[in-house]
């Protein structure tokens, strides 16, 4: 049982950290859940734990994502609730940059996006609701030296995202991004002993974007940002 | 008893809308709930509903502040959480606005939101922790014509708590900002018939001011904005 | 001779650096400038190298503002070029913040604002043509901890600065908003020898503002902002 | 001879309205000046009446660009001022669009600008010195509905410039970014009758890049909005 009005979750684009606390605070929350990374293998556990079921997709390509949708939905229902959490980063100095890894970082981080919104609101126009919530970073509303092609991916994203907030919601489809300013603890990233919790916790981001699915249509939000207490900002 | 991490609630600007939603959320989510207005006389009954007190005090007026958090100190003891809700609005093209009226517009909606925050943040700093959070509007991030005095008061109101968030969260206190972007439905303003939920409904947008109490420090927002899913943004 | 669709200045808050050099730019290109400050009296100089006029105004006080526009308007006829370049700065600890001083910079800062752009647009709106430009800071669009005041202040000038653009723009006034992002240089902060130009030359500044007199209203700017080469953003 | 600090522009993306403009004010201010489209047979007529030179290059394709800045170095020597004005937009309902038009809008509005932009700052870093002016659009700060493509597009070139400013102006380079907030006025788009200057003039917002080019180096502008005098905003 649930206390969401949504019943199926699909996360595209996941891996230790945060989607994997996602779906089991979704799961936890009484939706079925459907995980997507580009190699599945890393999450049988994960989707076994939940009680939900792995899917290998890469999200930069239209004909996988297409796949993916049909897959999910033979197998639980149009999901009404979709995560768009896949991202790629290539840093460097301007002048340094390969221009493919640019190119890598804006599919990932954008056209995948999109890509996977598209086939989302397909099946969501259909019943008049469901939401399409997407992570986005610092780079999101702020270009760092030396980190281009992530604030290009990003920043495309939150336009894609502000873009389908206008169009969608008035069709009753939340949209929504979420900026995590911030770096996210994991086991490869535990917060330095001295600073407590100076790191997102996985499971503490999981909170808002379970509050945004619990938001009565008459007062949505489409952003919300997050960050550590102690991070500067 | 509460899952919420604080006890005791000060609600400066309470009038019939959103303030009593969020005195009667906070009572039901287990707070011991003080209110304050103006003129307190309208309040008696809402205070009874929710086991709470009223007190009357102008929020402009820092002798009256400093008397109300010191009544409410000796009734509940400091309040862990402070909502500064109060409002005033002048309008009209700006050669014709009387500059009284722009002074109690900036009065009311930034300097009082100063005096309330000033003696919040003395009792919560000793505690190293609280919330103290801020009602926004569309005019908080949109100046728009024949309004200059409310962009001034709520633009400064905002200016106000991004300060404070950036000199506040690492000494444990959450300081937030909610931008409510479009009208906030009364009994005197109904949502139109053939526009469900086209107003905010204050008990939903009671639950985003309950989420962010409830947020993990290692995952605070400082501003959320929300709107109905038909507004135009 | 002047090649700037305008004739008459007037610059309000005028000490040793921006205004003087405004005064002196807008002077050499063409236009009568009259300066204004709280006391004239350090102005007389500068006046007299402009060939201009200074006056005594405390821009809080709306009746000494009335009085500064008609003196002004019988000197010079009604100024089609008004620039607010006033402010003040109350800083520290927000527990600490004297509340009077918070009332001062709020006044200062954008009440003033206030005051000068009424008693401007009267005047210019009886000719549907003149310029209102506003002197803004990194604190118009951040608010840094221990400057809760300065951040309450410029940001509701530039409330007010954005709702006037929307408003008398569509009837002829150009209203614009100049984003100081950095340090001013002064006879009393001179560069850093081994960084130059990292500090705000007034008369590059100044630039800026002329280049905004000049713009034809197809394409004119609500904003500018500009800091130094080196100023980290 | 020229009062700029520039001597040799290159222009990407030329058609018949802005970047028209941007040559004529260019060679006007005492510029060499180089142009480069997709189709080149139609920039000759302009080429010869500025005397400067056309180039065909595809500004989404790694080795056209590189081609193009070794073949405008042969021709002129590295230009010291390039601008980025090439755009595509697909439109319509989310669920309509054609991915392959989705990465098209990509990679022109965005991929393009990166890697024009990349060879630009190669040559510039040499000499310490350059200005990189990119041009965006309304869709560049606001995503608007059936219109995710080009906000995705326009998002990221602003990203990609707020990153480049970040890093490349501190090492002398001035990179900007002009918000063309409106339509611009050309022959197939004349300025309706009744409202005058209400579509921007190309010649009138040549100046505000020739007024970046201009401006000193200790008080840049990293971004300017431009938008008709009538024009909602």
């Amino acid at each position: 049982m649930t206390d969401l009005p949504y019943r199926t979750a699909l996360i595209v684009g996941v891996g230790a950290g945060l989607s994997a606390a996602l779906a089991r605070a979704f799961s936890k929350a009484g939706m079925t859940v459907a995980v997507a990374a580009r190699r599945a293998d890393g999450l049988a556990p994960l989707a076994e734990e939940i009680g939900g079921k792995a899917f290998a997709c890469d999200a930069t390509s239209g004909a996988a994502v297409t796949k993916l949708f049909a897959d999910v939905e033979t197998a639980f229902g149009a999901p009404d609730v979709v995560v768009y959490n896949a991202g790629y980063r290539a840093r460097g100095p301007l002048v340094e940059l390969d221009p493919a890894e640019v190119e890598r970082t804006l599919a990932v981080c954008a056209f995948g996006g999109f890509l996977v919104a598209q086939q989302a609101a397909k099946r969501m126009l259909a019943q008049a609701r469901g939401a399409i919530l997407f992570t986005g970073a610092s780079a999101s509303v702020k270009g760092y030296a030396q980190s281009a092609p992530f604030a290009m991916g990003k920043f495309a994203l939150r336009g894609l995202v502000q873009s389908m907030a206008r169009e969608l919601s008035p069709r009753g489809i939340h949209v929504a991004h979420v900026v995590i300013d911030g770096g996210i603890r994991s086991e490869r990233r535990p917060n330095p002993s001295d600073k407590p919790d100076s790191l997102l916790e996985p499971d503490a981001v999981a909170t808002s974007y379970l509050h945004l699915l619990r938001q009565q249509r008459s007062a949505w939000a489409w952003e919300i940002e997050l960050r550590p207490w102690v991070e500067r900002f």
